[in-house]
């Protein structure tokens, strides 16, 4: 793989003009995707255009893909993880240039409202996450296809496309050192875990740390938590190969959740920690799993994630006697509580500083043309992450 | 009311033998307590013996009085706010001595623990906090009626006896010069409500709170987010009368939530606050206000705080979507989060520097043998607390 030759800058003969390429379409819940010719219109203001170099799929693509109701709708481009580079910018847009190596963010990040100006928050108000089938700020699409019919955006990034339109708050530059099939992982996923480790759950030196769900997204927690110097990272799942997996990233324990006979998981943590573990991340997206996770938490100081998505109408029930006795905390995390704009470029530096091991969580890579084989793979629990190569 | 005279330390004479005094002995759920002369015995290894000099009524005694089913239990001598002194010690109490100014604190601390010695917990492991009819150590009663029959102890207190035995776990020692019915107040319900504001939540200057319920517990949480200098207090309560009070200890708005028409007190609170407030107290104890408070926090930092006491079997529902979408936290917080023993005097000094205010919860006081009168003053919502003096 020459990642030199798949990152040449675009030749600027493209700006202002729509743009022919290939995108995969989701065209029905569900249903194979179709690599079809769509036609790319150019940035409108606060927009750029970017040549999608590589693209990794994830869970919440499967999960969008699957859903038949609102937020669900198709025909749609899906996609939100990649790595780009910028073909053309629209008016009003000063921090980006044709050429720039860029990486989407699902999640906005205007960097003006009171949220982005914070610390505290990464959850931007002028611009709110939503599952919007069109882009922020006039509610169109930049996408037809051949027969005139506009398509659907997919989390304002839609990175299943050779050249998609990205508004500027949900776009962040990367070192263009990072090998495209790296850079992509820090878009959402591999973000996400670690972020929920060392932002959102800030956990500390010579902690005990339990993980609901060994796919990328815990294994990226684990490798967070990792990081953070956690004494114990014990990981549950019904899989037991995600056990061997998870050990490059620091897993010490697992817990087979199909082979602990009548307990339940929390009493299998709590006996094994004494009481509970510091933290707990749930990664599944199963609300009776957050109930898991919280009472698996120690009293006191123990500190509950959730990471996962459920379907809409979930409710998360816990006891109102443990939530006051427990002194226990329960939060939500999204995009790991990073903020896009500053923290993507700290992750990016800890991969080439080589702290942050992103390498193994790439376990498969396809060409554009094979994009459903990624989907079969993810579905069958048989990948991490599985790159697809737009160019080949 | 000459407190130095009500503060006399005892003569020693009594040490090592039984006391007779009077005793007001809850006989069955919900009835008036009957005032009748017990037996006290001499304290066992690690308890001290202690003279109730005042008693103060808080909404726990009440829970209790009323629950038919265990941990309800009778006969029981219930109270657990109080100022006392120390009569005499049982062996190997090094801490206290004959004729100290002590507060009991139904919340375990031993000091020794993992918890007890951690910053980050005042939930002892040696001694978990629970509603136990008898002490710690020895699983026995120190009271016995006339006629010889046992009485339980109440939360390792039991205030309503002019003597009682307690754990060295469960009392510290307080400023003699600090006035024993303000001194009492320290001993839960306000230190509970101004730990969870200081401690617990950390409430930062300028920040918005929102209060459900404006009982003392509502109130002392009002008065510890004054002192951490939140610029906006806002009540919710149904009786209008305690906004008047409220004002006192910096709230600042009030909602009438049977007066709100078809709207929610959540929906109310973020029109007010522009998107929520940045912590929210429950001080009711009814899940579904759990809940309410929970939507009313604002997203990203919003904190909620559960100190009421709800039901046992009664369950907090969230919606697995906002949990994670809304990034907002939910903790239980007992006793505020405070330790007993280091935390108490450090609100002592704050009453006598003059920054704690602990006078206006005092709006009644009564004698002994009127005891009865402050539980329907607090049933009634009449009262804040109602100081009860053993000796009148």
């Amino acid at each position: 793989m020459d990642s030199k030759a798949e990152k040449q800058a675009p030749s600027g003969k493209t700006a202002g003009k729509p743009i022919r390429c290939r995108a995969a379409v989701a065209r029905k819940a569900g249903e194979p995707l179709v690599i079809e010719e769509v036609i790319v219109a150019p940035p409108k203001s606060h927009e750029v255009r970017v040549k999608i170099i590589c693209t990794s799929l994830c869970h919440s693509d499967i999960f969008f893909w699957k859903l038949q109701q609102f937020p669900g709708c198709f025909p749609r481009i899906l996609g939100h993880e990649a790595f780009g580079i910028v073909e053309s910018v629209g008016e009003d847009v000063e921090d980006f240039k044709e050429g720039d190596s860029v990486v989407p963010i699902f999640l906005p990040d205007c960097t003006e409202c009171l949220d982005c100006k914070s610390k505290k928050s990464n959850l931007c108000t002028k611009f709110p996450f939503r599952a919007s089938p069109l882009l922020h700020r006039d509610e169109t699409s930049r996408f037809t296809d051949l027969k005139g019919e506009a398509l659907h955006h997919f989390l304002f990034v839609s990175s299943f496309s050779q050249y998609t339109v990205i508004d500027i708050a949900n776009v962040t530059k990367i070192d263009p050192s990072i090998p495209p099939n790296r850079a992509c992982l820090l878009s959402c996923g591999v973000s996400t875990g670690v972020g929920a480790a060392i932002r959102s759950a800030n956990v500390e030196p010579g902690s005990t740390v339990a993980i609901f769900g060994l796919g990328s997204i815990g294994l990226a927690v684990a490798e967070g938590a990792r990081l953070c110097g956690a004494a114990r990272i014990i990981g549950v799942d019904i899989n037991p190969d995600k056990f061997e997996r998870g050990k490059t990233f620091g897993v010490s324990d697992f817990v087979n959740s199909l082979t602990i006979g009548d307990k339940s998981v929390s009493q299998v943590i709590c006996e094994m920690t004494g009481g509970g573990a510091d933290y707990c991340f749930e990664c599944v997206g199963q609300a009776t799993l957050v109930q898991e996770a919280y009472a698996s938490c120690r009293k006191a100081w123990g500190k509950t994630v959730v990471l996962g998505v459920d379907q809409p109408g979930k409710q998360v029930s816990l006891s109102s006697f443990e939530v006051l006795h427990s002194g226990k905390t329960l939060t939500g995390s999204l995009f790991g509580g990073l903020k896009p704009k500053s923290d993507i470029p700290i992750l990016a530096k800890r991969y080439t500083d080589g702290e942050l091991q992103l390498d193994k969580f790439v376990t498969h890579e396809v060409g554009f043309e094979d994009i459903n084989k990624a989907f079969d793979l993810l579905i069958q629990g048989k990948s991490l992450r599985c790159v697809i190569w737009m160019d080949k």
